[in-house]
């Protein structure tokens, strides 16, 4: 008979059983019996690593390098998949200001709890600023865009902020099917552009990344361009700055941003290796219903609902051939 | 005519203004003039420091020392505000386990991204463990009580999590009016106690905190005891841990918890002095609304939601008199 201490120890291994990914826990469970009396589908309900498991090489797809950023801090890369399909004119100023090595030797300039971590130049007030090279200084604002052309993976779950809300090509986002737009929605380890009061004042070069609860109030008012795919934690665990803001007070607090380059500028033997779920599969669609009633022994109430933000969005290494 | 560039970074000071407290930011911000052609009240749309700076002394309350916890760590002191309305049964445990010293020189075992830190116990599988002194071994499963007695303060915004959601005494809860139940919600900040399968497989003597995006499926599956108020950047900049779940895979990596003690407990002279806004006023609900619906210049589309874990619970040291 395990003493209680014991349990109340391993609850954890129960209770959070999980493989760590880039958004989020992914539960590792065994399943649970189909429930009794239960005669129609779904008559066995897999766990998310069953599920994992089961999953084919077509359930998976592979980074665009020309689309995937490597931010290399002292403490290893972090990917970043952009999104030019929601932020092409940024996207394309981000490549140029990576190709050109514009925040080489810059610094994250910011932490705030619960809320984001910054990078970019950290000249204060009226100090010099470096040159953006032949990237462009003044963008448009890419709030939203219209709903032709994307692969929207519909979440059948209500969401407050948004009429409906979904998976495009592996990025959380939302939809106004009678206004015609888009957008991407603000998730943990997504990563927007920074900007002044004017909607056009971003130009790609100070880039926020959500380490907190979503804060969903920032859609359709600031450009986001992609999402951290790997890495997030050598984000999120940095010292929170003790400034206004969560900025640093003292230059040393901050920590280097070594480089930043596209993935498509860094021979092959130096990149990251990495697969990501498909959005858009079966396979998907049964992984975000085991995360919506889960029906392991450990949860006596499935919820019965999933927020955006939680739905995990797995990666994992190539499978060795 | 300020350069582009300094706007681009001036930008965070803009979009993120805020002070930071225990649950998120608090924006700063001046008031935006009112709507053209509003003529009913809302007659002036206040900023949230706006709101802060009018509030009388009655918006405030203190903590209570018997139901307030300090995990002391070598970087300084958490503040756990204990929620006996909720969890008595838990809540008394705790106060033994304090009183007897349980938590001193433990550790934080686990620390996993975007989810939970946890500690207590750093004992595995069967090596013995710490003795609990005079507390309860075996506690009931507290994961919902009844709706009478709480001074439920409503959000008007739908979840998906619950039929009704908002705050009872600064806490975020929900509530199912028909069954009759209410109960903690998992938001950034709150404290849990760990359970095995079993329902009932809690002591106390585990304890989780949040530091990610609200695990709501969690509500009603297991005992949320309180909540941090004050220090949760003690917590969630902590290392992750490798391991399964992020627990620790090295004894060194935990950090240890020097002492945890009741403010009670605790001389006068020692205890955090913090003042908490109150939830149940009409200056909170005004500060919903400034969330609810940003009207600075900086917001071009107001959300006119917010969801229950973004909603700020501001803190302040008491105003010298």
């Amino acid at each position: 008979m395990p003493n209680p201490q014991l349990l109340a120890s391993a609850l954890s291994i129960v209770l959070f059983g999980s493989t760590v990914s880039a958004t989020g826990p992914v539960q590792a469970q065994t399943a649970a019996p189909p429930e009794p009396g239960m005669t129609s589908a779904p008559v066995v309900a897999r766990s998310v690593a069953e599920i994992l498991e089961a999953s084919q090489p077509s359930d998976w797809r592979t980074l665009d390098p020309a689309s995937t950023l490597y931010l290399e801090l002292d403490s290893g890369r972090v990917v970043i998949e952009l999104a030019p399909a929601f932020a092409p004119e940024h996207v394309t100023n981000i490549r140029t200001l990576a190709r050109e090595h514009y925040w080489d030797a810059m610094s994250i300039n910011r932490s705030q709890d619960n809320f984001v971590v910054q990078f970019g130049d950290p000249a204060q007030d009226d100090a010099p600023r470096k040159p953006l090279g032949s990237a462009k200084a003044k963008l448009p604002a890419e709030f939203a865009r219209s709903i032709q052309g994307l692969n929207f993976k519909l979440l059948p779950d209500k969401d407050g902020w948004a009429p409906q809300v979904g998976f495009v090509d592996g990025f959380p986002a939302a939809r106004h099917p009678r206004a015609n737009t888009a957008w991407l929605a603000h998730c943990y380890g997504m990563v927007g552009a920074g900007r002044d009061v004017a909607a056009d004042s971003s130009n790609g070069t100070e880039l926020y990344i959500v380490t907190g609860q979503s804060p969903r109030q920032l859609d359709l008012n600031i450009t986001l361009v992609g999402r951290v795919v790997d890495g997030i934690e050598r984000l999120s665990v940095l010292p929170r700055g003790t400034g206004p803001l969560g900025f640093y007070t003292e230059p040393s607090q901050r920590t280097p941003t070594r480089s930043v380059r596209l993935a498509a500028d860094v021979s092959q033997a130096e990149r990251t290796q990495l697969q990501l779920l498909r959005t858009d599969t079966a396979l998907f669609d049964e992984l975000v219903e085991a995360r919506r009633n889960r029906r392991d022994a450990w949860y006596k109430v499935p919820a019965g609902h999933i927020d955006l933000c939680n739905v995990p969005l797995p990666t994992r290494a190539p499978p060795q051939t």
